[in-house]
C-alpha cells in the first residue's frame, strides 16, 4: 500500500513552524506497513494545490492532507478536492449543528457565516468529527483510492487520526507488524551498520533500521506476517544473530538512554556509587543524575581537573603524578583507592585522559583515556583510544564508563 | 526570486526524524526575500528523485536539496544531478585531500573506497567545503537557475548554509542584507518572543527571528537596504531597543553556547574557579570543560549529591544541614566558604536545589534552587524557582549559574 502526505500551509513554507505532522503521520503509516514515497508542502494557492493533489492521487493509494480546512477565504483544500472529485460541496447538517453548539458553548453569541463554511463537505465524502476544534476532517474515496483531509493543528489532527483514520487504514491491510529494539553503546553508527550489512542488504522481512543519537545507536527490527506467531518467529531468528554480534554492547531492549538504563539499574539494585572524573569533568555524574531517585545511589563525584584537586580530594600521591603523569593507569588506580577509602561506596569509578585538542604526546595521543572501576574489591583499569574532537572524546569516555558500571552490576 | 526545497531521506519519509532542515532553510530564504512554493521530501530512489528534481528545476529559480550525499551506495543525489546536467562526475583533488586528511586525523589508518565517492562532483559544479563532516556540498548552475546540494545532518548543513550558500544567494539580489545577533539566556523562547511582539508584529525591515536551543535563545535582526550605511542605521535603532529589553540576559553577540562564552571569558581573564554542585550534579563543570584550554581555569568540582559528601568534601556543617535542610541559603553559603578555604580559587560557585519529581514541600517546591557565588570576597546566594521536569530544572539552574559567573567577571 503506497501512501503520501500533503501539508498545506504558508506558515510551513516560510519556516515559521516545523512540520511535525509529517513525521507523526509517516511514522504511524510505516508502522502499519504503508510505504511513503513523498511528502509535499504547498501553500494556500489554488493552482499549485490542485496540481499537487492530482499528481499525488495518480501515484499513491492513500493521500493524506493536513491544513487548509479553516473558516477563512484562504482555506481551500476542501474546495480543491471537490473540484477534483467533480462534485459540489453540500451542507452536512450534523456538522452544522456541532459547530453551532461548540461556538455558543465557547461563549460567543453569534456564529458567523465563515464558521458555517466548515459544515460543507464534498458530496459523497464522509466527515471526520473534530473534538478539539470546529473544522471537521474529510474522507473521500475515488477509483479505489482514499483521500483524507485533516486540520493542521496537531492537537486537533492527532486525536482524529488515532480514532478514525488509523482504524480505517488498518482495515485496508491484513498484515500484522511487530518490532524488536536493541540499544547499543560504544560502537558508532557506521560500525553498527557494518556489522549488520549482510542482513540489511538482503532485508525484506524483517527489515532493519538504525538510528543514531550522540553515543547511542538504536536498532529496530520489524517483521510482518499474518499472525503474531509467524511474526515472532521471524523476529526470533534475528534476535539470536543480533545478540551474538553485539553482546555486551546492547544495554537495553527499548529506546532508553544509557544514563537512564544505568541509573535505573543502580537504584533498583540499591548500589551506591562515587566517581572521580578528570577528563570527563562531571559528565558521568551529571548524566546519571538525570535519573529520578538517583540520590539514593549517587554518593558524590569529584571533578579533579587539576592535579592539586587529585591530591586534595581523592588522595592521589604527588609522587605518582610526577612519576607517571596525570593520565596514567597508576593515577586512575589511586583515584579509585583514594575515593573508596573516603566514601566506601559499592562502586567507585575514575577517568583520566586527554580530551584535546592540546596535551597529546606520542605515547599518549589526544583521545587516550584511562577508565577505572572498583567493585567488590576488584580493581580494573582499561586504556582506551577515542577518536574525534574534544566533545566527542568526553562523550565516548563517559559512555564507556557508564557501560562498565552497567556490566559490573548486571 | 522563487526557491524550493527537496529533502532526500527515507528516515524522514518513515517518520524517524522531523524535517527541521526544511524549516531552517525556509526561514533563511524568506528572510532574504525569496518566495518558497514547495517543500518535497523524497527517498533515495533514483526515478522518484530524478522526476522530483527535474520538476523543481522547471518551476523555481533556486532549488536546494539536503541529504543523500553520504558515502554509501544509497546516496545518489549527486549522481542524479549529474544526469540531469548531462555531465559526468569528476574527481575534485582538493576535496579528495581534505577527506584523506580528515579521516587520518580522526585516527583511522585507512580510507575506504566509499569515502572517496564523496570527492566526486558533477563536472562544472563547485564544491562547498564541509568543516564538520566528509560530504562536501555542491553548487551547480544551469539555464540561469541554481541547484544547491547540502548534506542532511543539521550540524554539517547549517554552517555550510551560513558561510557559503547564504552569501551566494544574497548576491542574486541587489539588496544588501546584514544581521545582528543576540544570544539570550535565562528567558524561554516564548517569553523572548513576547518581549519582542510589538516589533515582530510590525516587522518588515528589519525582520526579527528567534531560534531556540535548550536554555538558549538566539535573536537575529536582519535589515536590508541599498547601502551598508542605510542597513546599519536600521539595525542600530533595534539594537538600542533589544539591549534595553534584555540587558544582562544577553551573553553574546554571536551564536555561541553559554558555556563557550563563559569558558572563553574565564580563560582569557585568567580567572580560576571551583564548583560545588548538588542538584546540578556536575553539569556546570562538565559544560565548562567543553571549552578547550579550560584546564588553566577549572580547578575542581565537587558533586556533593549526598549530605555526607557536602560535609566531607566542602566542609558544610552537619548542624546546618539538620537545622536548615540541604536545600537552603545557609548550606549554599557554607558550600562556598568551605570550598574557598580548600581551593582559594578566584571564583567559587555552589548549587543546591530540588530537581524533582520527588522531594518538594510547600515551602520549597520542586524547582527551588539556591545558587551561590563567591568572587573577590563577596558572597551572593540567590533563590530561584525553575519550572518543568527534572532535566529542565537542572539545565536552567546550570544556565543561571553560568550566567552569574559571566556577569561577575565581566
Amino acid at each position: 500500500m503506497i501512501g503520501e502526505l500533503i501539508n498545506v500551509g504558508t506558515e510551513i513554507l516560510i519556516g515559521d513552524i516545523v512540520n511535525t505532522n509529517a513525521q507523526y503521520i509517516s511514522k504511524e503509516l510505516s508502522n502499519i506497513g504503508f510505504s511513503i514515497y513523498y511528502h509535499t508542502t504547498v501553500g494556500d494557492n489554488p493552482n499549485r494545490l490542485k496540481e499537487t493533489l492530482e499528481n499525488s492521487i495518480n501515484r499513491s493509494d492513500v493521500v493524506i492532507l493536513t491544513g487548509g480546512l479553516g473558516p477563512t477565504q484562504d482555506d481551500l483544500t476542501k474546495e480543491i478536492l471537490a473540484e477534483i472529485l467533480g462534485v459540489e460541496l453540500v451542507l452536512d447538517q450534523e456538522i452544522y449543528d456541532e459547530i453551532t453548539e461548540r461556538i455558543y458553548k465557547s461563549g460567543y453569541s453569534q456564529v458567523t457565516q465563515n464558521n458555517y463554511k466548515q459544515a460543507y463537505i464534498p458530496k459523497g465524502a464522509s466527515p471526520i468529527p473534530n473534538s478539539n476544534g470546529t473544522a471537521p476532517g474529510i474522507l473521500a474515496e475515488m477509483d479505489n483510492k482514499s483521500i483524507i483531509l485533516l486540520p493542521g493543528p496537531p492537537r486537533e489532527m492527532i486525536p482524529m487520526f488515532e480514532q478514525k483514520v488509523l482504524p480505517y487504514l488498518m482495515k485496508k491491510t491484513d498484515t500484522k507488524f511487530y518490532s524488536n529494539y536493541y540499544k547499543i553503546t560504544s560502537i558508532g553508527e557506521s560500525a553498527v551498520e557494518d556489522r549488520l550489512l549482510d542482513l540489511i542488504d538482503k532485508q525484506k522481512n524483517p527489515t532493519i533500521a538504525t538510528y543514531a543519537k550522540p553515543g547511542e545507536v538504536l536498532i529496530r527490527v520489524t517483521a510482518n506476517g499474518e499472525s503474531r506467531e509467524e511474526v515472532e518467529s521471524l523476529l526470533q531468528n534475528y534476535d539470536v544473530v543480533i545478540k551474538e554480534r553485539f553482546g555486551q554492547n546492547i544495554y537495553a531492549f527499548e529506546d532508553l538512554s544509557l544514563q537512564e538504563a544505568v541509573g535505573k539499574s543502580l537504584v533498583e539494585k540499591n548500589v551506591t556509587i562515587s566517581i572521580a572524573e578528570s577528563c570527563t569533568a562531571g559528565q558521568i555524574a551529571s548524566r546519571l543524575s538525570e535519573f529520578p531517585g538517583i540520590s539514593q545511589s549517587l554518593h558524590s563525584g569529584i571533578v579533579c581537573y587539576s592535579n592539586e584537586a587529585k591530591v586534595r580530594f581523592v588522595g592521589v600521591q604527588q609522587k605518582t603524578l610526577d612519576e607517571y603523569g596525570a593520565v596514567s593507569e597508576e593515577v586512575a588506580r589511586e583515584m579509585l583507592q583514594g575515593l573508596y577509602e573516603k566514601n566506601k561506596t559499592d562502586i567507585v569509578v575514575a577517568t583520566t585522559g586527554i580530551a584535546g585538542p592540546g596535551g597529546g604526546s606520542e605515547d599518549k595521543p589526544v583521545g587516550t583515556v584511562y577508565i577505572g572501576i572498583l567493585y567488590k574489591g576488584q580493581y580494573t583499569v582499561t586504556r582506551h583510544q577515542f577518536r574525534g574532537d574534544r566533545k566527542r572524546i568526553q562523550l565516548w569516555a563517559s559512555n564507556e564508563a557508564l557501560n562498565k558500571i552497567r556490566k559490573a552490576i548486571v
